[in-house]
């Protein structure tokens, strides 16, 4: 806290007024006293400090005060985050977790509270988030939303304990968000009547200017899952009040080499557009939507921004939060300890009999798999068979692929996967989405068994192994995170990635598609803990189609 | 849950209307649907279930829904908590812990909101639960009262944020539990006029009649810790509705030795007093004064009792739960896996340096210890100095004591204790009122660095050692309870009470005494992991005696 004004000069990028001065902010206790307009100022831009408005940390392997030591560098002060994974897997507890660790950095860090858990009944999870537990957590300060209502059917059907989730929150005052991908028509309508007003999930123009038109905020989502920004940056020129910029999922090497919501900044100069309305889209409409204590470097605001020097690198060389440094040529100045171990993984080791399939008459049916595809197809395939047992096909890429329940001691489930292209070792990991049980998918049984076995003993990461070799990541915090700093797990993480890169998958992100495969609500066939899954018939079949 | 009537027969005790008559019980759907009164009965007697009216669950090193399967076996069926152990370790994410792992067994368990966290300022906690957080647990269902209220200077004082917390309280219908051991008069007064309604803090009749008559009911305390059955039973017959019964503080030991709730009705019948207010004590009271989901044997109730064959053994031979046989000859029925890991426990390894006390001109204060005593003395006494490093006396009883933080890496702070009595070894634990940071008394420098270090890499529990030889129990949620079945965790800490009683301590309670050690707000002389601390002057003091 400085006891006296000090004063930062520079050319002060308003997206308020939509100008650049060059002046000097005078700062004190906090807060933008006063602004004198003059020529003599650094040769540094002054512009707000951004704003990703719906990521899921989780994503990250990182806990928030961790993932904000990193973001910060790229000049993110602002985060409305959902923590759903955690959610599933830990409940309430989880949740106040992330808000707990989340206090302990100076960025703004609000939360959504998790609309959707657990996501269907055909998996075992850990915990429920229901109408009561989430109009309680809907009371924090720190909760600025009800966070991504992916249930639209829930919402259009008028399901209760949706309906109980909405209401309290409209009650409180506070956001909806949604999530309806492809919503469109009499649906959508209903959809936005209930009281949703932000979707990140947009991939046309079209769709996107129907639900502006309802009165929706379009969320521009650059990440590591998705990418929009290319299908709908003309949004930011065409519609400056009506958008925002967001991530949702963030891999740390993705941070790492193209950055946060100051990558989408670049990116959106490279395309000519207007400046303010880019920085208004990351900075001006998140803060004024979802009521983010954050300063827009008006007279009176409190003092929070960025020292750039180059708007088109938009390396971020500060950053200034209530009127201090946090952060300076990429060393954000705050830290902490206080490590909080938080976990649900009961799941003992299994045996190479619990992977034995007992071979049937008839094809199997295979998922077909795509990189980095949420969806996947179906094939009737052979089953290759050796000593009575169906195995790993690496000739023809029929791969055998393993869910298990990380909450207790079910009978592991196996499925066969084509398209993933490994010709040696096993990867298996506890980020499967939506309830994070254990899946893996290998070629062969032992390779198969060796990585699960240490995910297991590890309580949770992700795993690639091969001939006795391994290499992990651990995540200790539920089984979705690192306790570690972001610079150690990125190591881990680069070196999982490069060892993982060698065993015969063209994959750019075969983690990442993985924990797809147990994400019931997207087609076609999926593989959950209680049974292969057909999507479009919304249950598990048999294995074997005879 | 049974979908026909069943029946089971009976001595039926009845503690509403004071009568013991032969007759079947009528049971449907979890309710007692009638009473048919004949001779042709089962020899058994049914009695309500009983009910621990405060406990704090953590002292029997159990998660709650392990104590469950072990308290079930001794007739209890209702318990009042609170977590104010956990909370001081993990604030609100250790009490929605708590209350989520209690959901999973079929025992009535409420909670108090613990109200006093943290104690002081003068130890580093985990965390603060301040009026807003009190306020949001208090809202919970499973939640029953403000649990003690032991700040009672805040409340004569009123303090703001205490005040915050009774109030929010008394607008939501809840009760308010005391802690004020030894206030009387004016005060007492006061106190009871905010609110607050029931005390365990009693040791004399004169005090609890004083209570009594301003209208608070008196919760009589047998357990581990303190023991005022025989100062206070008279008042289950002159005042049998203003008692309840509880036992505080329960180590494993004693549960298995003794008992639960019923160890308390033996004692009463042992001492001739009337079955039926001992056990209104022990169950009406209780039930109405918080509002308990429990039975009482009337037509209409919820099928909540317990079949015992003597009365004067009170040897329980079923418990019913909502009509369900819940234990059986004491095997509990219900059981659960899905371990949470949760713990606060961020401090690294120490070196032996860490342990060194530069010696001074002047004697040293040293804390007079007494075997499970809260209080202590002062003694000024000659350090025994050794290479330059004021080191344990073994024979003069001096023994170099340390408490240091478990959330950080701050300095290790050393004293002194006479009482303990060790001639080899050492003994450490994370369980040290009231913010739980690391406690450990030692014979040597080495055996305090093996007990400190061993504590540390299991993150919580308690260690004794004694030449390169261990015992230990670990503590991994919170550092304060085992993942563990009562009956694994009884051997374990059987072996390690054996291991540490053949150190030389004639103390029956070593580790219970050690972790009042750091207990600030009894007198006179503490220790805590900001330094010496003289109770009376409320502040740090120097080791040294200048």
């Amino acid at each position: 806290m400085k006891d006296r004004e000090f004063k930062i000069s520079g050319k002060i990028v308003d997206v308020v007024s939509r100008t650049i001065r060059k002046g000097i902010l005078h700062i004190e206790e906090g807060i933008i006293r006063r602004i004198s307009y003059t020529n003599d100022v650094e040769d540094v831009f002054i512009v707000p400090g951004l704003v990703d408005s719906h990521m899921h940390i989780e994503s990250s392997l990182l806990i928030p005060s961790r993932f904000a030591s990193q973001a910060v560098k790229h000049g993110t002060l602002g985060l409305v985050t959902d923590p759903h994974e955690i959610a599933n897997v830990l409940g309430e507890i989880g949740v106040d977790f992330m808000i707990n660790d989340a206090q302990k950095v100076p960025l703004e860090i609000k939360f959504g509270v998790p609309s959707c858990v657990p996501a269907t009944r055909h998996e075992t999870s850990g915990f429920v988030l229901d109408s009561n537990i989430v109009e309680s957590l809907l009371k924090r300060d720190e909760v600025v939303c009800l966070a991504e209502v992916m249930d639209f059917v829930g919402v259009i059907e008028e399901d209760l304990e949706v309906l109980k989730k909405i209401i309290a929150c409209k009650k409180l005052g506070k956001k909806i968000d949604g999530h309806a991908p492809g919503l469109r028509g009499e649906d959508l309508k209903k959809y936005v009547a209930s009281g949703i007003s932000a979707d990140h999930e947009c991939s046309t123009m079209e769709e996107a200017l129907e639900k502006i038109g309802l009165g929706m905020m379009i969320q521009i989502r650059e990440g590591s899952a998705a990418k929009d920004f290319d299908s709908l940056y003309p949004l930011l020129e065409s519609h400056p009040d009506k958008v925002m910029l967001c991530t949702d999922d963030l891999h740390p090497d993705d941070m790492e080499e193209k950055g946060h919501i100051n990558y989408l900044i670049r990116k959106g100069l490279e395309k000519n557009l207007d400046l303010f309305s880019l920085l208004r889209a990351a900075s001006y409409n998140p803060i004024h939507h979802y009521g983010l204590d954050l300063g827009l470097l008006q007279k009176g605001d409190q003092a929070d921004f960025l020292v750039v020097e180059d708007l088109n690198d938009f390396n971020v060389k500060m950053v200034y939060r209530k009127g201090e440094c946090i952060c300076e040529n990429g060393n954000a100045t705050f830290n902490f300890s206080n490590e909080i171990l938080l976990n649900n993984f009961s799941r003992k080791s299994i045996s190479i009999s619990d992977l034995h399939v007992e071979p049937e008459n008839g094809k199997i049916k295979t998922i077909v798999v795509k990189d980095g595809d949420l969806l996947t197809d179906v094939e009737n395939r052979t089953p290759k068979i050796s000593n009575g047992n169906v195995i790993s096909d690496t000739e023809n890429d029929i791969l055998k692929m393993v869910v298990m329940s990380r909450y207790d001691n079910g009978k592991p489930v196996i499925g066969f996967a084509k398209g993933f292209g490994y010709k040696k070792g096993a990867i298996a990991e506890s980020i499967a989405h939506d309830s994070h049980n254990i899946i893996a998918v290998g070629t062969s049984d032992e390779e198969l068994l060796h990585a699960i076995n240490s995910l297991i003993d590890m309580k949770g990461g992700i795993v690639a192994v091969n001939d006795g070799e391994r290499a992990s990541v651990k995540l200790e915090v539920a089984g979705l995170m690192s306790n570690k700093r972001g610079d150690e797990l990125l190591k881990e993480y680069n070196y999982l990635s490069n060892f993982a890169s060698n065993l015969g998958s063209d994959f750019s992100s075969p983690f990442m598609t993985l924990a797809f495969m147990s994400l019931l609500v997207i087609p076609k066939l999926k593989l959950s803990d209680k049974g292969l899954f057909d999507v479009n018939q919304f249950k598990v079949v048999p294995l074997f189609e005879h």
